[in-house]
């Protein structure tokens, strides 16, 4: 019952500086030798502490094992110590696999800290130029109809450090980590709009929050009408509080703070409200002084997640090379990689389910000499729009905008197998 | 810009007792005015404490809101209690929502409680009937190529409680707690397979746990080969202590205790190797005391999550019926939902995407007149097979057998709204 094997070398190449054709590897074309390296065959079983005595008992909630203590979020040192809520937190994709993140482990962004809300007590409520303003109790939205939809939230600043004229020392989770993706579940928005009646007058949504900070963003109301979801549930849980508890925002393919947290009101107006959430950040400075204002949908973009930046090779051999695609448009239509700083390219598998305005996973197998390497990954989406390099970006725009920046990553490879951020 | 509205009343009827199309819905055939009872269009809106000082810092690793404290899982009490983690621990569908089953809520089951493996030094070993018998560390599997899947996993138990002469008083995490979703990755078993090379002679892998239990299944190599995965990751992060880390088998559609937790060893053999796991329990009891082996797939399924005992009406008006649906054949072809105790049917919405061997919510809108109301819903999969009532079940294999049990659950309401486990 076991599969033809074509080949005992390690099959055919895809692109330059060892790519491999992924489809070579399912067929059995790699044949069997290729891994035997990370094998120990000739060690055998012991039978462990843990194998003899009756295990642990159950937990209501559980948690990880304490073996992985190191997989959390990161935040960014707070510029005021007395607000250590203010600011982000970064989700540690090099340490991660697959297109969920777990709730635990979703970003955080957050401009007046974490607010403890009572579900009880906190309000809803839609107003301005409607028919019938409505305040809305947690328990009454929950009692509507939903729908769920596995979408990535990024924030607007992803990346940022990209703009930096040197390239920082730094990880996926510091340069990437403001991205995550999860199963969203809530009231589209167009329901409750259909109930309040919407005023021919208005043309935007004033999305308020109710932390300290009142982070509020205009939303246009066409967005609103198509695919925007007052959530509730996230990964089939109710929302985490640092991810808006008790009700957000999911504007799906927009940039991170218009998915508006701790959601308190909505109010219908015939003018973009102009909040310092959109003026004072969220704007992409020009190196003319200008900026690009209300740049809502996120551009195609894609990272890779292993090997990366503490997550090397452990000498040369057999690898699967691993990321993360995602675009505002809508699906990814396919992500290249490159393992000689673009010289050359190779198609990547995309991992079913292949979800609109959801991360995609990419894979692709790569056998390392053991010399240098510069690997890059390029995402296309349905829209056919590609990457650009940070030099074309930088062309377009200067280096002054550390917002929506979504250019080819790399991440040099050195003899050790050690990788680290470059621009190339 | 809103959208044309074609009545006020409640909308077209799908089937008796106030089932309502779906369509309707979001077309605005229903009007504004159904929902109105739920909103408090009065109510002026106050400026909470949380709003008027800084939140809470951020969290490395978070938790869920301490007003959400009652949503855990649920332990049978253990036979014995010098060993509180043999038997199982549910999931509280009643209270979530979407696809997704969040780690720290995914049901457990443990034979011999729940071992804390340190991964550097957990083994797997291939072996058996293989040309090079293999044992890989942690660290060498996660080199592999490795693919996710969103899937179910459900013990072969679930639903065992149907099987009870007269209905028990118990809610939706009681009756069906044991099946959740998540996506699973992990290394494809046939790559491992091929590198260890099959004997011809093989037919079987029998599987083995590291817990105190020896946890042991035989699993036939053809499911082997085809989809079975090593995974190392669950909804993105290390599988938790409890679902298997630092490794667990995957063996997608089939019997929970198949998809071996904590995987030790899998061992090619010619035959079945009958170990106590397959013997003991997990077989089917006919009356004629003869019983079922070796049923493997889980059958087609579903239940209703809301309402439900613990979440019933609060009142007459528009409600969304919602539920579970999954089967190991593959994908949920439709979802039929009866608020008569089936005299008639309506079908159910089914959540995109719907993926073969995964959860699927299904939604429907109902409004609730105020009268006694037995709810139910009724799948059927993509090969055909259609969930039978309780009688016919029973009528087929008689009520001793207490594994894969996938009848038709009745929810009855009452006049407060209130819903109970019923036999309907």
């Amino acid at each position: 019952m076991s599969r033809p094997r074509i080949s005992n070398d390690d099959g055919p190449r895809a692109a330059g500086g060892g790519l491999i054709d992924r489809r070579a590897l399912f067929e059995g074309a790699l044949g069997a030798a290729v891994f035997a390296a990370s094998a120990v065959a000739a060690e055998p079983l012991v039978v462990p502490d843990w194998s003899m005595a009756p295990g642990g008992p159950f937990i209501p909630y559980g948690q990880p094992s304490k073996f992985e203590s190191r997989v959390t979020r990161v935040a960014t040192p707070p510029a005021n110590p007395a607000t250590p809520g203010v600011g982000a937190s970064r989700t540690p994709h090099h340490l991660l696999d697959g297109m969920i993140t777990p709730n635990s482990l979703h970003f955080e962004r957050a401009h007046g800290g974490i607010p403890d809300i009572d579900p009880e007590r906190h309000r809803l409520a839609i107003h301005g130029l409607v028919k019938r303003p409505l305040v809305f109790t947690m328990e009454a939205l929950a009692r509507y109809p939903m729908t769920s939809r596995i979408a990535f939230i990024e924030c607007g600043g992803n990346g940022g450090s990209l703009s930096q004229p040197v390239a920082q020392k730094v990880d996926a989770q510091a340069i990437r980590g403001l991205v995550s993706c999860a199963e969203w579940t809530g009231v589209p928005l167009s329901i409750l709009l259909d109930e309040a009646g919407v005023d021919p007058a208005a043309a935007w949504v004033y999305a308020e929050g109710a932390d300290s900070a009142g982070m509020s963003r205009s939303i246009p109301l066409k967005k609103a009408w198509d695919d925007t979801l007052v959530c509730l549930y996230q990964n089939g849980e109710r929302i985490r509080p640092s991810n808006g508890y008790p009700v957000r925002l999911l504007v799906p393919g927009f940039e991170g703070n218009m998915n508006v947290k701790w959601l308190r009101r909505l109010k219908l107006v015939a003018d973009p409200v102009i909040t310092k959430d959109e003026t004072s950040k969220y704007t992409i400075l020009l190196d003319s002084g200008k900026t690009w204002n209300f740049v809502w949908p996120i551009e195609v973009n894609s990272f890779i997640t292993r090997p990366s930046p503490g997550v090397g090779l452990k000498g040369p051999g057999l690898y699967e090379i691993s990321g993360l695609a995602w675009s505002g448009a809508g699906r990814i239509r396919s992500v290249e990689v490159s393992a000689d700083g673009g010289k050359s390219w190779a198609q990547a598998a995309l991992q079913d389910p292949v979800l609109p305005k959801a991360l995609t996973r990419f894979r692709l197998p790569w056998k390392w000499e053991g010399g240098p390497a510069v690997l890059q990954s390029r995402s296309t989406d349905e829209a056919g729009s590609v990457q650009p390099t940070r030099a074309a970006m930088i062309a377009e725009r200067g280096l002054r905008g550390q917002f929506h920046v979504n250019c080819i990553q790399s991440w040099a490879i050195d003899e050790k197998g050690e990788a680290a951020n470059v621009y190339a």
